[in-house]
């Protein structure tokens, strides 16, 4: 049985803003036994058999990224600066056609390295292959919540829907319950009500919930608008598809009715700010979901349109752009994101009982990060610091399901030189690009 | 004398977009005497008394902040998400009146510590108690363009001016050539004009230019408009304040006329994205500025309102912000971007002669990025890489005027914990607050 110590670490579990504290972290099998503000009692401290000095560090939950492609990391920075339709229809579309299984787990691996090293331990990923992601999330030792990206048109609409749904029964709970898989229809504008309400039974059926896209772009929303008469979010709502778990990313462009359909229907929502700047989608209105109480998420969707999976970074121009998009510096406060990066995903992703805050009985899914560094001296705030100052690569420590997964910033068990490697090779075969020298 | 061999990195040389190759650069005393794309000659690597790997590293000019207020390190995440004039009154001039030399020095190191583990290797500061900064510039390595905050209203406006003028007269050109001091006149609500006049006929005398502050917030712009009858670039236009050097932070607030000005007149821009948003000062029209070819910089502004000193997080700032604000994914391409953190920060700060590029003749200021990294991966775009993926911390070598400052990301003949101890020390007594624990 592996029991594991975190010791003398500034605790910040996220379970109200004013719980801050020294003190030790006991983990037996996994799973968080007790939290000690000052020290764990002796005979728990004999008993460790593992110990982490968390001494000068700020120890959290993991963090959770609520949307991503992962295996999208082999397109980083292949096609930037680009209108979205060309960037879509003459870079991304023709270099994902060429991927293979192999492909997509190993950008998948790279996305997990990636993500593990700067604190993200949970992470939603739609895309295809997906039982190969599922294999990378087993090896790597991350947590995944995984969607067959389901396209309602065209000729393999039914063979996507067969093969969300072997997913499903091969590994939901799967890699001692660490894989939990939901359906994913990808959007409205590509998958009709007719294909939803096939989805949305399975679901019910599987006893599961959906990932999907909503209200992304301006375009998106005329299109629907003009196509059904009523808007993404209301056309939705009229199949009543928000009757179930979902997880809706985006939501840039929503009326305030459909924002309180949202926040009453606890919808998870998944917002990626870097990717909606980058693409230039639009500012989601976050701040006033989040004083509706609605279930938010923080996303960097796929490294192709951000172009990193750093969820730290993310927090930040969260807060940002709210700030200067409606013109006041006192909304999208730090703690506030920061909820979003950790219990929000986690509810938004519909695993809440067993991630997302540091508490007894929760799953042991916690990150450490380094405080002695430069730009992150003198000690004020810390959740400021976390918010507005840190770095994934302040990341020091990473424990998933009770086990060190990054230790001193430098993964364990993954051999990083070998995916980058992967990834080069098959980037450059999809892409069909030459390689810079080093 | 020192002859530095930089072998075999990925050079950037910054100038033009096409220029990209891997090569070797060779400095002498401190300036580049030669770059080689594929080698060097036998001859002269043969003659290097010191040289860096640069395989697997980007070499490109040092990064160019160019405007911040380094010391208010001290009160980095100090007070947030407060309404400006709150944040102000309450929080930041309370604390800065009890400023000491000594505290200005140590927290000055601090940022310069910050700065160089992250690339930045010339600032332009803006503060007091400036001798003390010059000092600490003096003593890490950096260059700096220093000015003394000058506010002509209230009883210490001559006393202001003199301390400028001191400072020109002991550090203008000191430490090698690393110094350069300007005169800093605030900003148009804190300078009437008639001291403006007076600060104008001075930098003249002294053959220098001037740092100061413009239209950062639609107050400024409104009180401005009140009191003169135009704006605050006009105002400084109707007294040829612009005939001269004039490096502007901020700028976020300009109609067409005014930007067409500031493009024609040639004056340098020091745009802060991060500052803009996290004070929700607006959205600066840097994009319509770059068309006009205005001469445009990157700043962090001080560490209390951003807050960091990340200029590679700053770029990402700039690209993303113009993108979603104008609604289209393709202006302030990757490129672009770099170029303000480089060529265009050494032209806004009057510098262009010596620094900016990598160049034969330029001084050797220039920094290597660790690519061999996850979030790194594959290569594409290595100009869209670093813009959009990559982090302060990636950078691996600082040189400055020809001497290593950072190797290995470790600050090189910096005492990196003391600087750290001291800054905590002085920050708890000026903010009063209670230390926590670590």
């Amino acid at each position: 049985m592996t029991r594991l110590l975190v010791r003398g670490g500034t605790i910040l579990p996220m379970t109200a803003r004013q719980d801050i504290f020294t003190g030790d972290l006991y983990i037996e099998n996994g799973e968080i036994r007790g939290i000690y503000p000052g020290a764990a009692p002796a005979e728990l401290v004999g008993e460790a058999n593992e110990t982490v000095d968390a001494r000068n560090k700020l120890v959290l939950p993991g963090l959770v990224n609520a949307h991503t492609h992962a295996a999208m990391t082999l397109f980083r920075s292949y096609a930037d600066d680009l209108p979205l339709m060309r960037w879509l229809e003459e870079a991304i579309w023709p270099a994902e056609a060429g991927l293979t299984g192999d492909d997509v787990y190993w950008g998948t691996m790279l996305a997990i390295a990636e993500m593990l090293k700067a604190g993200v331990t949970t992470f939603a990923d739609m895309y295809f292959f997906m039982d190969r992601v599922a294999a990378a999330v087993a090896d790597s030792g991350i947590r995944g919540h995984l969607s067959r990206g389901l396209v309602g048109l065209g000729p393999n609409a039914e063979q996507a829907l067969a093969e969300n749904e072997a997913l499903f029964r091969e590994w939901h709970n799967g890699a001692d319950g660490r894989v939990r898989v939901w359906l994913g229809p990808h959007a409205p504008y590509t998958c009709p009500p007719d294909y939803l309400k096939r989805v949305m039974a399975l679901a019910d059926r599987l006893g599961t919930g959906l990932h999907i896209h909503l209200a992304e772009t301006r375009t998106e929303v005329e299109d629907i608008q003009k196509q059904y008469g009523k808007s993404p979010t209301l056309l939705l709502d009229s199949i009543d598809l928000f009757e179930r778990p979902v997880l809706a990313a985006h939501c840039v462009h929503l009326s305030p009715e459909e924002q309180a359909i949202l926040a009453r229907k606890r919808v998870g929502i998944a917002h990626n700010p870097e990717s909606n700047m980058k693409l230039a989608s639009g500012v989601a209105p976050v701040e006033s979901l989040r004083r509706q109480q609605a279930v938010i998420g923080l996303g960097t969707d796929g490294a192709a349109s951000n172009n990193n999976l750093d969820l730290i970074e993310e927090m930040r121009q969260a807060a940002f752009l709210q700030k200067v998009h409606l013109g006041d510096p006192t909304v999208m406060p730090a703690y506030s994101v920061l909820e979003m990066a950790t219990v929000g995903g986690a509810r938004a992703l519909g695993w809440a009982e067993a991630i997302g805050t540091l508490e007894a009985g929760k799953r042991a899914d916690l990150i450490l990060l380094n405080l002695a560094q430069p730009h992150l001296a003198p000690r004020h705030d810390l959740v400021a610091h976390l918010v507005y100052a840190a770095r994934g690569s302040d990341v020091d420590t990473v424990v998933v399901d009770g086990r060190v997964l990054v230790r001193s910033g430098k993964l364990v068990g993954l051999d990083e030189e070998r995916i980058m490697a992967e990834a080069q090779k098959r980037a450059i075969r999809l892409t069909n690009t030459v390689e810079l020298a080093d």
